[in-house]
């Protein structure tokens, strides 16, 4: 092990990215459990805490060489190894030879993305499902539905002479995914649109008021998932260059501008912009960047963010017109924001920017690359939609997958978890409550 | 574009620093969040985040050329281009040849100062402005006030042979500021007080209780300031090196110095040291320390800071002798702890800590730097004080500034928002509520 | 001062760690705030927070010279001087000539190091001490037993020739702790037993509910606490190398199978898992990865992460049989989970993982480095203990350390700091509270 070969300022950047994306899951689960009632805030928070849990081990164990080893050369899968990550620390991944970072920082840092894509489901089935039911649907799905797809679109192959072995299928086909637009967001969203259908919808849903308890806590998720997103985006640069800047910036001007977005249409349809419009504006608009932020231009960033904000805001209304009840938008944001970013490459990008970049229609290169990008949009999302179905109904049949109508009713934190989330009857000022 | 040419550790510096300055603009809001009444926590936090939608997007539009473009030449301004930042994509800053780092982290990393700024002023008018009219006047604001002062003082120029070209008025007169004392502190504290004369007291200041409705949402906001602080003024070094290092400790000792120093004059005052306190000081000192930070030793460092703890502590309840509804001591904090820490270098500054630094009135390097700050203090404050009135006014008298009697007392969030905060009736253990 | 000297990527990454560390006091003040009754929330986390403000001013009077400096020559303590950090500004560290930086970096990572570790004794004492008291405690026992055991852990000397000069006796006796299991952990855990003991049980304790009053507060404590322990212990590495990303690595797997343990324990135990038990198992997860990170195999360091949590979710129960008052489990989290990743380097320490790391039981290494963590174990651990129990009982017969007992019922956050955390009266939807 030859300390002088690495690059020590792309390594330190990639530490920092790593726990810059774990972050994102704590602000997740903030995000998430700041949205629904008082009664099962716990509950939504464990769903995000258990798939750190879960994932990790299986990383470990299986899931990093499933989804990234290349001995296999399958465009389908990663090599089939159950060496627990023996065989890579002391090695080094090399990009092509450009970069030299310690593979156990790439390793950390794509955990933290598997780690986090289950847990954007749990909003799609909020306040109803067993919770141990939720830890077995997270280490069987990320098993079938994400390590493959992450391979597919993430493992870009091992170059030796001419030949470049090891590829992913979409990698190979010239998907341009800069950060996970598709192996995240839109697999993540389809998979929470097929697990809103498994578990149906909530006791009371469009009937009782399900505001978010907490609008202070859902602040707080969406600024620790834009803080940790610069991570996320940049740090898929895998170095601290110019393209790490460039994703930097368009990620930051992409959110900012989705945000206002959201905001500008709830102003002129309802009158009053509100702070979940602000903080589900920037999730819609960190989504739609994802895929697209170092291969478009700042102005382009502003454009798909913009567009990201408005169309999540009219899209999450649709979720009451097909009676669907996507508790918490996984839907309406991360699908419908996947799909608008990693198809926005097709439009906006530009070779100009990013020498690996491909030039998209607004830039003269015609429609070729937009034409890949819906292949694979087409394909993670189909794989990702049918899988969860399968895995679902298999769970809800067998070990079951809903809590019981009493149980919903009375809270679910109290009866999977025996908590309740705030106890705040021993204040002292005044004699009454708080 | 040639990557071996950036330095990927200064790099990778200025890409985590950049997250981190995001970060204080979040922790802003759950500072002055927590420090409002329930009834208008959302507002207070929204004055934020609209600040983060507006200034990211003014930004790439023309806001980075007017701060930092050079080509104009002149001391006042930077560059009038509406290029969308497309002219900079692939270039480097060369900070006179040392550090080269790709210009748009440089750009991200300021973009982050220009968010804050306008953020900061928000404390000084909570719980009554129209949140429309606070969007419109963020962006005025940063036009004709942040962008061009950010100039004045950040604009180091671009050397050419043995000629200095584009330097800021304030840089080219050697006013020393090394992470925005005065384009951000002063600026913003003047502006404050400007604007809290412009709206008026809220109903009922000093008649109702308007206590702090969640001292640990305040802590959490000046926790995450604290660590996002580290970016902004260690990141102002543009490197990792030994004066982002001196920057880095200087600001952790001297924050930590007011924060003993406010609790201290507390104790000594009322008996009670308190959590607001804690907070406030804190921020004191980050504030005190951020023009100081790189040009002068731990020590004195620590000496500035527990001034800065006292001096703002005493400074913030001069508000009630001039009946003066500052609502959240944006004066008080930023105001004087801005002034102090500018001048304070003028007292400590050492050359011995910093090459490019210069010996203080205690360094025998007599009165001449004591004067130069004196005279970035005046301009930059009386400048943003008149200007801000003027704006402010301006708006007042168009689209109105302050919301109405009855919209403030019935609750601002639920007028300008259609939210509240907290919806806590839900719970389930006890049958009562939360 | 020449810049030309210093890695910039290794800075980079020492300056982001200890803003990481920085945040982790913070976090601990959110997450044993929200095990705590609402009276005492304040008081809690104001613990933590003057911790921050003492420790910081310290430091830079003598603290790091006492710690670090290695011109006495002595295997106990460091230099004793009061320079104020002025000798080491211009400095680097080489750590033996790989890696320089600036030492004032290293000074500053290390100050966040003795921050935290008196915060995290607060927890055996939640809701019953003096805050000044306190205060002078934490001035005391740094200079006391933290500075000191600093330097016998982690003074590595100074390397002349074929002698090593300033080694701390433990470092000197070949203990491996690599980001602090004995000086940070055991030390904390030792002095909170101690502690617990001085100041006795709390009213009403076994007899009245003391259930957490914010479990959302307790999971946001536990989610920097995770964020910013990757500075801490992959920062440990005072470097950007393989041996930082093997630290981050581990720390991230040991956590999440700690989690994954204490909730298994629940499950079995009560049937149902809680939010509390994720918190408290990611934290003994962190606490026994510690010492180890950088020294075993990830595989090693998800079973030392299981084991963590299963044995201290045992171990979290005992406190009940010996009716002693640890309140928020500081023996029963940090002392046993400090062992136990201690002592468990010297079971899976693999030299092949690391270059200076050595051979455990299970790698054929024998027993002979575990018999050296066993003495370094036990000497801070008694040390601790006994040094603790001193100091806590010359405070309580002279100042005092426990408030009275009104005072306790009542409410401390009323008494001591002349507040409480809500105030949640003034909501405007419904009319009645929130």
């Amino acid at each position: 092990m030859d300390e002088m070969v690495i690059n020590s300022g792309d390594t330190a950047w990639m530490l920092a990215s790593t726990a810059l994306v774990l972050l994102m899951t704590p602000g997740l689960a903030f995000f998430y459990g700041g949205m629904v009632r008082t009664k099962s805030v716990l509950n939504m928070m464990m769903m995000s805490m258990i798939s750190i849990g879960v994932v990790s081990v299986l990383w470990v164990i299986y899931g990093f060489e499933l989804a990234f080893g290349y001995e296999a050369n399958s465009p389908w899968y990663g090599s089939i190894s159950f060496s627990g990550l023996g065989g890579v620390v002391n090695d080094f991944t090399n990009n092509g030879g450009l970069y030299p970072i310690p593979v156990l920082v790439f390793a950390a840092f794509q955990l933290m993305f598997a780690i986090i894509t289950p847990a954007l489901i749990s909003g799609a089935i909020a306040d109803r499902a067993k919770f141990t039911s939720w830890a077995v649907f997270v280490a069987i799905w990320s098993t079938v539905v994400y390590f493959p797809v992450a391979h597919w679109v993430f493992a870009f192959g091992n170059k030796v002479g001419d030949t470049v072995t090891g590829a992913g299928y979409l990698a190979g086909k010239g998907l341009q995914d800069f950060a996970g637009g598709t192996a995240v967001h839109i697999n993540a969203g389809a998979a929470g649109l097929a697990l809103a259908i498994v578990l149906g919808k909530r006791v009371g849903w469009r009937k009782e008021s399900m505001r978010p308890h907490s609008l202070p806590l859902v602040m707080l998720g969406s600024g620790l998932l834009w803080f940790g997103w610069f991570g996320f985006n940049a740090g898929s640069a895998l170095a601290a260059n110019a393209i790490a800047a460039l994703a930097l910036i368009n990620t930051q001007v992409a959110t900012a501008a989705a945000l206002a977005g959201w905001l500008l249409v709830e102003k002129i349809r309802q009158g009053h912009p509100t702070s979940l419009g602000a903080a589900s504006g920037a999730v819609a608009g960190l989504v739609a960047i994802t895929p697209a932020c170092a291969f478009v231009a700042p102005w382009a960033a502003v454009v798909i963010g913009l567009i990201a904000g408005i169309l999540c805001s009219l899209a999450s209304g649709l979720k009451y017109r097909f009676n669907l009840d996507d508790s918490l938008d996984v839907v309406g944001v991360h699908l419908v924001a996947g799909i608008w970013g990693s198809l926005a490459i097709g439009l906006f990008g530009a070779s100009s920017v990013n020498s690996v970049g491909v030039d998209g229609l607004f830039y003269g290169g015609g429609t070729e690359l937009l034409a890949k990008q819906t292949i694979g949009v087409a394909l993670v999302g189909v794989y990702s939609f049918i899988a969860t179905l399968i895995i679902g109904y298999a769970i809800e049949k067998t070990i079951g997958f809903r809590v019981k109508r009493d149980v919903e009713v009375a809270g679910i934190d109290l009866n999977e978890h025996a908590e309740t989330a705030y106890e705040m009857t021993s204040s002292s000022r005044g004699g009454s409550i708080l």
